[in-house]
């Protein structure tokens, strides 16, 4: 009966904390870190950046440096502006690998793109730390290592994902065994309205343009295959240990509703907000409090007016079908499928494709493929070496 | 830090309990009281009923009697078909103040209207046994002496109402002090696109005709007066120990979403369901856990479609500012305006006066009243007394 009533207090009421959450932010300079340290940078009594690390985009980490004047840092590439913010604020070099097991650090936010983010996410759930993860591909490539590592190690894993953290908001104080589906909304991508014609001619420009939510490009065009939609019904089944077949995608073109989750007894509960990236954020690295100010303009229902519901076209968006049996599947089903995506992606983006055969090149790698079951590490990191090569020759045959 | 993560558990995690929920029911002839027992019946391993206490409708209690074979029952007037049944049961007369007492009671549910639940309510709390409320005017009228009584006793009170249920369920595993605003969803009632000069000339039959919920002739009404919602923002004051200045109303058609809370970080959760209150009186009912199963049709977004949002109007529902500016004023000033109302209506219904008059009745007893600062039982009691006769003198000149 640990269910609390409203009455005295509601739940979890540990009070306020007084020492600054101090966050080490991997993929600083992209779209989730940099809205990351705006939101960390709002709330200087409440949060403090101790370690940032980047890419390829040295000046902007450089700024970054010196503004939050971290302890530790990392690029990908050395550059001589880094070394100098670096000098002036005394921070030291450490890898990515390492930044979640540092003493300083109270939660990693890991808000890098693609494979680079799965060893900083073992390494620190293994350690028993607390992991703020906005990664599709760690949890999609390699999901049952990462829910290893944090039974392991103790530590908890926050979903940084507007829909994810939508989820995890409505599980607060509900029961596992008592999760009936998770209802993953999509506003449809760029390209909801478009028939398959009109599919098959569409540029990048038009892939890059998505009607809610800016973001990098190769997730935008994810959201307009679905795709990304897709990835997120895998990742929720490791968020939230529930099986796919508990997970539904509903169509909400308003972005508002950011997703929900029914309960067995038929109750529904959701999470709602303005679309901005640094609600889910701030949400996962001030767990388990709120913060008492939002990062976003808060969300007028009256001035909205209408939220539309519906079922998405798996016809027109195999990538969704692809994903939802990829994770059916399982084993290195997804790992595959993602990194066949990440390659076709590149082709169109290039050119060199058009946009439905993002999913004929996924569909072909993945009828090759011959699934490596409870595979590890290397195992994983293998399917997806071998799933670039078939998809780089399935991608050429298209183009060709 | 007790707000525990999803992940290996959401919260509350007391596995499912084996006995069954004894469960006594005031008002089971009525609306809730029926659909009480509805729920209760169709999950005979998790629910048993223990006491049933009605008004005046003994045929239908009689009936209950010999389906529910509970220990005690009650009814306001005595007749040879009840004592027939309960004799052929077993049943014991026990009076409804008591009925909370009873050892054999797991919790009380309060399906009266009316002021004849509060002694009831305030006798179980005391004890430290939980209440479901679905009476209204119980904490309209002494919401001040319900939540003593509740802190007094360490009993829980679970709402009943499909709106507060909803609130409740949205606070599981929050924080009071996060919470910014309180959204309680209204349908708007039967009239929500009349204009003053329509609303002036309504009659009983029209009232009585509710686009969505099937009650009661009173709460019917006070739903197309939009006073029902009015009400329900100063319930929740009590309920969820928020002042008046965090509840607001929204308008939304459709009763899907069923509430809403905001909390501190501009986070948004809401509770969905078809409206149907067998939901929320299971929920209030299995409280902690959830039923494995619903007690009615699950919801489907995509077949709803739309969600519709608005602000409503004061101007042409004045029974709604009324209640508002009564919950602000606070002391007596709601047992009047509920009392007023009652009385209001009642004029209403036998066509003596317009439904814009319910209004008007109301806001002249108020603006007669001298309020008493934090009053006790005697003292609520007093000025509801008070309210009724300075009402019907009101009333009288309307309709004179």
């Amino acid at each position: 009966m640990l269910r609390l009533s409203p009455v005295p207090h509601y739940g979890y009421d540990g009070g306020v904390s007084t020492a600054p959450v101090r966050v080490a932010v991997l993929g600083s300079t992209g779209s989730i870190g940099r809205q990351a340290l705006d939101v960390i940078q709002k709330l200087p009594e409440r949060f403090t950046v101790v370690a940032l690390a980047a890419g390829r985009n040295a000046p902007l980490l450089a700024r970054q440096i010196a503004a939050c004047r971290p302890l530790y840092a990392w690029a990908e590439a050395d550059a001589p502006e880094l070394r100098d913010a670096m000098a002036s604020c005394g921070a030291r070099w450490l890898g990515m690998d390492e930044m979640g097991l540092a003493p300083e650090v109270d939660v990693l936010l890991v808000g890098t793109a693609g494979a680079v983010g799965l060893q900083p996410t073992l390494a620190a759930l293994n350690a028993g730390r607390p992991v703020a993860i906005a990664n599709k591909e760690v949890l999609v490539m390699a999901g049952h290592l990462v829910r290893r590592a944090m039974l392991a190690g103790g530590g908890d894993l926050r979903p940084v994902d507007s829909e994810h953290s939508a989820i995890w908001q409505c599980l607060w104080g509900e029961e596992r065994h008592e999760v009936r589906r998770i209802l993953l909304t999509a506003s449809g991508g760029a390209f909801r309205d478009l028939d398959l014609a009109a599919l098959a001619a569409v540029t990048p420009e038009q892939a890059l343009n998505h009607p809610t939510w800016k973001m990098g490009a190769k997730i935008t065009v994810d959201s307009a295959s679905l795709m990304n939609k897709g990835m997120e019904t895998i990742e929720a089944t490791w968020l939230f240990d529930v099986p796919m077949e508990k997970v539904e995608v509903v169509l909400h073109r308003e972005s508002i509703v950011h997703s929900l989750v029914e309960f067995s007894d038929g109750s529904v509960k959701a999470q709602l907000g303005v679309p901005d990236m640094r609600l889910p954020i701030q949400c996962a690295l001030a767990y388990p409090e709120r913060m008492p100010v939002p990062p976003a303009p808060p969300l007028d229902l009256a001035a909205v007016g209408a939220l539309h519901f519906g079922t998405p076209d798996v016809e027109r968006f195999p990538c969704l079908r692809l994903a939802i049996e990829s994770g059916r599947r399982g084993d290195t089903f997804p790992a595959v499928m993602a990194a066949a995506d990440e390659v076709a992606v590149e082709r169109f983006l290039a050119r060199e494709i058009g946009f439905l055969d993002i999913a004929a090149v996924i569909e072909a790698t993945l009828e090759k493929h011959e699934p490596l079951a409870d595979a590890d590490l290397e195992g994983v990191l293998a399917a997806d070496t071998w799933a670039r090569q078939v998809a780089a020759r399935a991608a050429a045959g298209v183009a060709g």
